[in-house]
C-alpha cells in the first residue's frame, strides 16, 4: 500500500478540520487491515469499523515487538495542546514518509466534552483520525457498555441492601437458592465463588448450617462505606452529589451518592489494563464496592453480578481499527481523563500493535496531559502491568505554552523512567525562528535526547519527518530497563509521597477520611497495589493557578478509593471533581445534522 | 434461497432455547439481505449485523405494500405469554412452509429485564430470532443512543437553570453570542429557531433590544414544571425518586426528580414514530421539557440541543436486520414496555418491510401485552401516524391463561378497529383436545375470524402452518378502513374516557396534578394529540389483581405528561412505575461468559 499512500494536497491557510476530513477519500477499512496482515477472520464489522480480535495476540505470540513510543505533554490550557495532533502527525510521518510500519494507539473520547466545551478530539489540521464523526460519537459502543455495566452493579448494590433489610436469613436464602420443579436447590457458579471465599466448602444448599446461611446470604453492606458510584457519559454537574431512594417503595432507605463521568469508571480502567477475557472476568468480579459492617470488602462477585458485567463488556475488549488522514492504521481503545481516572489507552491495543508492526516498526501511544498525571500513570501502572518498556517518550509543546521551567521539569521527570525524551515543538505561523530555537535550547539543556520543530498541523506527516527521524534514533539508542518511580512493596503513604515529590511537593497532608480509607485498605491487604492519583492537570501542584514548576507546597489528599479490580489505589487530590459541567454556551449549539445528506455539522 | 431454507431437526423434549439457537448455523446476513433485494449500498455492518438504510423507502416509493399483520396478547402473567414466539413462528410458517415473502418486525428488548427477572426475549423453542445474544445485549446501540441523548437534554436543562440564576441578561447574552476573533457576534442556526418562535425577526445579535435580549436569553424555566427525567436501561429502583444538585458548587439549587427506564424515554417514542431524518430532527427539537414561569412550553431547541440529539440518533434511525431460526428476515427497531411507554416497534421498519415483501407478502409486527394497552396504542397512535392499515390481528393465548371472558373482551376490542381477528391457541404437551377446543369455541363465539391451535414452540414454522393459512385468509378478506377508537378533535378528557370505556371502566377520576396538567396542555394548544396511557398490563383495570373482564371501576389518572415531540399526551394510571426494580435473585446470577470460547452462558 505504501506506493499508493496519499500525498495530501495541502492548502494554505489551513481549512477547518472538518473540511479537511471531508476532502479525503478514506481507504476501505479492509485495506487498512490487510496491510497489517489482518484477514477477515481477525475482525468483525461494527459501525463500518472493524474490531480487531484478541486471538491475533495468540497467533503472533512468538513474534518480536516493534518500538514503543509514548507521547505526553506539558501542563496544558483548557483546550488541550495538540498532543493528539502530534501523535497522529508523527505516525503519518513514520508511515508515509519514512516507510515504517506504524500503528497509532489512541483513547476514545468521552462524549461529555464533545458536547460541552472541547468539541471533537481526533487530532487537527492535516493530522487527524478519520472518520472524525465516528471517532467522536458512539464508535463501537465501548463507553456505552461501560456505562451499562457500571450502573447494573450500582443497582445491584442498593437493591441488595434493600432486600436484606426486609427479609429474614431464611427468606433470603430461599430466594437466592429456590427449589426447581423437582424440588431441588442448587448454587449457581458465581455463588460457589462466594462460598469458597468464605471458606465454606459445601456445594449443596441444604448442607449449610444456619450460621453459614447467614454468612453466605447476608452481605451486610455498610452503606457509609460504599465507594461505587453510578456513571453517565454526559457533563451533568447536577448529578455530582445526589440523594437516591426517596420513593415511597424504597421505605426510607435513602443514601447520599453521586455520578461520575463514565470514562472515570473502574470498569474503564479494567478495560485498559486487562490482557484477556479470562483476566477481565476476574478483574470485574474482584471490584470492591464497599465493606460489610464487619469491615470486609464486598465485591461484584459477592453480589452475583461479575459474570453479567463480563457479558456486557465482551465486545468492548476488542480494539477498534480506524485510520489517519494519510492512511496509516489507528487502534482506538479505552478512554481519557488522566486527571480524574487512569486515563491511558489499553494494554491489549498496544500489545497487538507491537506484534503487528514487528521489529523496526513503531507503536505510538498517548498519555494524558503532562508527566505529572499522564506519563506517571503510563509508566507506574500501565507498563508495570503490561511488562512493556517504551524506548522513547515524546513531549509535545507549543511555543506560547512553553514556560520553560515547566517544560524542564516534565523533561526531567520523564527521563527518570529511563526513556529517551524527544521534545516536539509545534510551530505556528506567527512564531519566530529565535523563539523556537530558544525552546529547543531549553529542552536540550533540561536533558532531552533531541528537540525538533514540527508543522504537522499545517502539513500532515511531511511536517513531522524530522520528529520521526529523531524518534527513530531515540528508539535505536541503547535501551535501559524501565525505572519505576516507586516499588510496590512499600506502604500506601510512602508511594503517594514518592509521587508527590515528583510533582515538587514538600509533603503530603491527609484528611480524616483519607486516613481512614488508607488504614482500611492496608488492613484489607491492598497496600501492595500501585497508586493512581486524581489531580488537576493545570498545575504540578493541586492548585490550578500555580503555573511553571511550583515547589515547597503540601499536597492535600481529600479521600482515597480503591479500584481493586483494575488494580490500584485511587487518591483524590484537593477538590478534583469526577464529573464535569456544561458551560453557558455548550458547543452543542453548533452541532446538527444536515438531514438531506445525513452529514454531521459542527462536531469539530 | 427458498430451496435451501432450513428444515429444522426437531428434538423432543424441546431443548433449552440457547441449545437450539446454538445448534443452528445462521445464514450469512448478506444472504438474508439479498433475498429482500437489498444490495450492499443499502446497509452498513454493525456488530456483524447490518442496519437497513432509509433510502430504501425512497427507492421503492412507487411499489405496493404487502399484507400487514399485528400480533397482540391477552392479559399476561409476569413472564410473558410467548407472544414473540408466536410472531416468529407465524413468520417461519409463512416464509418456509407457505412460500411467502415475509418480514418480522420486532422491538429491541430493554436490558433491564434481561438482567432482572425475564432473561432474554428472542422468542423460544424452535421459533426464535438469532443470534440470540446480540438481540438481548447491545444490538446496534439504539437504546444506548437514546440514553445518551435523553441525558444530554436533562443536563442541559439543569445547567441552564443554574447559569441563568447566576448571571445577568447581558452576561448570558454575551456568552451565548460571544464575539469571534474579528469581534463579530452571530446567532447559531438553532438560536434562529428560538428567535423565530418568539417572533423576533432580527438576525444580528447587536440589533436586539434589551427586552428582546431578555426574552431570547432567559428561558426562565419553572423547576416545578419540569417533566423531563433522566433515563438508564437498568432496573434501578433507587433512582425512581432522587434529589439532584446537592453538591457545594451547585449553590443549593437542589431539585426532586428521578430516572425512568431508557425505553420509556420520549426519544424512543420519537424513534418509533418518525418517518425520516428531517422529521426526526423536528420531533426531537420540539420535545417539551417543562414551562417557563410565564407558562409557555420550553423545548429542546430552546435549549440549543435539538441538533446534537439528532446527531446522537442518526444511526439509530436505521432498523437492524437479523433472522429467524429458519432463515426468514427480521427487522428490529425501537423498544418495548407498552405498559409505561409507547411500546411499539417502528413505523419505518414496517414501511420498509411492506415495500420489500410487496403484494402477496406479509409483514408481521407485534404490539405489547394485550389489546388494552398494546394494540390500542398500535392502532390509535402508530397507525394514525403511519397511515398504514392492518388487515389482520392475531391474538396469542396459551391454554392455562385463557380466562375466556378476558379473551373475549380482547377479541371484541380488537375487532372494533375493523381488522379480522385470528386467535392463536398455543398448545402444550399437557393440554387435552377438549380443553383446546373449548378455547377455540369461545374465541369464535366472541367474534374471531378464526381460532387455530399452534405448536411452533416445539416444531418451528411447521407448527404454525394452519395459523399462517388462517392469517392469509383473514388478510385476503375484504379490507375495512381502520376505525380509530376516538377522533383527535375532541378534548383530552373525552379521549381518555373513550379509552377507559374500552377497558370496561365506568368513569375516570383525575388527581389535582392531572387536572392541572390537562388544563396546561389544553391551554398550550396540545389537545389535538392522541393519548398514550401508562397502565398496568396485568388487568384491564388499574388494579393488577382484577383479572378476567372487570367493569364498573373508576380509572384513576395520577398525572399527565406531554410527549410533544413524539406526538401524544401521556396519562399515568394509578401507581404505574416507569422504573422497574431488581428482585432478590436477579437472573444475572446465571449469566456469565465462557472465557475460553467467548460464548455467553445463561442469557436465555
Amino acid at each position: 500500500m505504501s506506493s499508493t499512500l496519499k500525498k495530501l494536497q495541502v492548502v494554505s491557510p489551513v481549512p477547518a478540520d472538518i473540511d479537511i476530513a471531508n476532502s479525503v477519500e478514506p481507504f476501505h477499512i479492509s485495506d487498512i487491515a490487510r496491510e497489517l496482515s489482518l484477514g477477515t477472520s481477525h475482525y468483525d464489522f461494527y459501525v463500518r469499523l472493524p474490531q480487531v480480535l484478541l486471538s491475533v495476540l495468540d497467533e503472533l505470540q512468538g513474534s518480536k515487538d516493534g518500538y514503543y513510543v509514548v507521547v505526553g505533554g506539558i501542563t496544558p490550557t483548557p483546550l488541550g495542546e495538540g498532543k493528539s495532533t502530534t501523535t497522529v502527525g508523527l505516525c503519518q510521518a513514520l508511515g508515509v514518509f519514512l516507510d515504517k510500519k506504524v500503528v497509532t494507539c489512541l483513547r476514545q473520547p468521552s462524549q461529555g466534552p464533545t458536547f460541552g466545551i472541547k468539541g471533537g478530539a481526533a487530532g487537527g489540521g492535516y493530522s487527524q483520525v478519520i472518520p472524525m464523526d465516528e471517532f467522536n460519537l458512539h464508535l463501537t459502543g465501548d463507553i456505552h457498555a461501560i456505562t451499562a455495566a457500571n450502573n447494573l452493579l450500582a443497582a445491584a448494590i442498593d437493591t441488595r441492601i434493600f432486600h436484606e433489610s426486609t427479609q429474614s436469613d431464611k427468606a433470603l436464602f430461599n430466594r437466592l437458592c429456590p427449589p426447581n420443579k423437582e424440588g431441588k436447590r442448587s448454587f449457581s457458579n458465581i455463588m460457589l465463588r462466594r462460598l469458597k471465599k468464605l471458606g465454606i466448602s459445601k456445594d449443596r444448599p441444604e448442607d449449610l448450617s444456619p450460621e453459614e446461611v447467614k454468612k453466605f446470604a447476608r452481605l451486610d453492606i455498610d452503606p457509609n462505606s460504599i465507594t461505587w458510584r453510578r456513571v453517565m457519559d454526559v457533563n451533568d454537574r447536577f448529578l455530582r452529589k445526589i440523594t437516591v431512594g426517596q420513593g415511597p417503595e424504597e421505605k426510607g432507605m435513602t443514601r447520599e451518592t453521586g455520578f461520575d463521568i463514565s470514562v472515570a469508571s473502574e470498569i474503564m480502567a479494567v478495560l485498559a489494563l486487562t490482557i484477556s477475557l479470562a483476566d477481565m472476568r476476574e478483574r470485574l468480579g474482584n471490584m470492591v464496592i464497599g465493606n460489610s459492617k464487619a469491615g470486609d470488602p464486598v465485591t461484584a462477585d459477592d453480589l452475583g453480578v461479575g459474570g453479567a458485567l463480563t457479558v456486557l463488556m465482551k465486545d468492548a475488549i476488542n480494539p477498534t481499527l480506524m485510520q489517519t488522514l494519510e492512511g496509516t492504521p489507528v487502534l482506538v481503545h479505552a478512554g481519557p481523563f488522566a486527571n480524574i481516572a487512569h486515563g491511558n489507552s489499553s494494554i491489549v491495543a498496544d500489545k497487538i500493535a507491537l506484534k503487528l508492526v514487528g521489529p523496526g516498526g513503531f507503536v505510538v501511544t498517548e498519555a494524558g496531559f503532562g508527566s505529572d498525571i499522564g506519563t506517571e500513570k503510563f509508566m507506574n501502572i500501565k507498563c508495570r502491568y503490561s511488562g512493556l518498556t517504551p524506548q522513547c517518550a515524546v513531549i509535545n509543546v507549543g511555543l506560547v505554552e512553553a514556560g520553560c521551567v515547566n517544560l524542564a521539569r516534565h523533561i526531567s521527570n520523564t527521563k527518570s523512567y529511563g526513556v529517551n525524551v524527544v521534545v516536539a515543538v509545534n510551530m505556528f505561523s506567527t512564531d519566530t525562528k529565535a523563539e523556537l530555537n530558544a525552546v529547543k535550547s531549553a529542552a536540550m539543556a533540561a536533558g532531552a535526547f533531541d528537540a525538533v520543530i514540527c508543522t504537522h498541523h499545517a502539513h500532515g506527516g511531511k511536517g513531522a519527518v524530522d520528529l520521526g527521524i529523531a524518534v527513530q534514533k531515540a528508539c535505536e539508542s541503547v535501551a535501559q530497563p524501565l525505572k519505576f518511580l516507586y516499588p510496590l512493596d512499600i506502604s500506601i503513604k510512602e508511594k503517594i509521597e514518592a509521587i508527590a515529590r515528583s510533582y515538587g511537593a514538600a509533603g503530603v497532608e491527609y484528611s480524616e477520611q483519607a486516613e481512614k480509607q488508607i488504614e482500611l485498605y492496608s488492613r484489607q491487604g491492598f497496600s501492595g497495589l500501585p497508586i493512581c492519583m486524581a489531580k488537576t492537570q493545570y498545575s504540578f501542584s493541586h492548585n490550578a493557578a500555580e503555573k511553571g514548576a511550583p515547589s515547597g507546597f503540601i499536597l492535600p489528599i481529600r479521600d482515597v478509593r480503591a479500584s481493586i479490580g483494575a488494580g490500584f489505589i485511587y487518591p483524590l487530590v484537593g477538590t478534583m471533581s469526577t464529573m464535569p459541567g456544561l458551560p453557558t454556551r455548550p458547543c452543542f449549539y453548533d452541532i446538527d445534522l444536515d438531514t438531506s445528506t445525513g452529514r454531521v455539522i459542527g462536531l469539530s
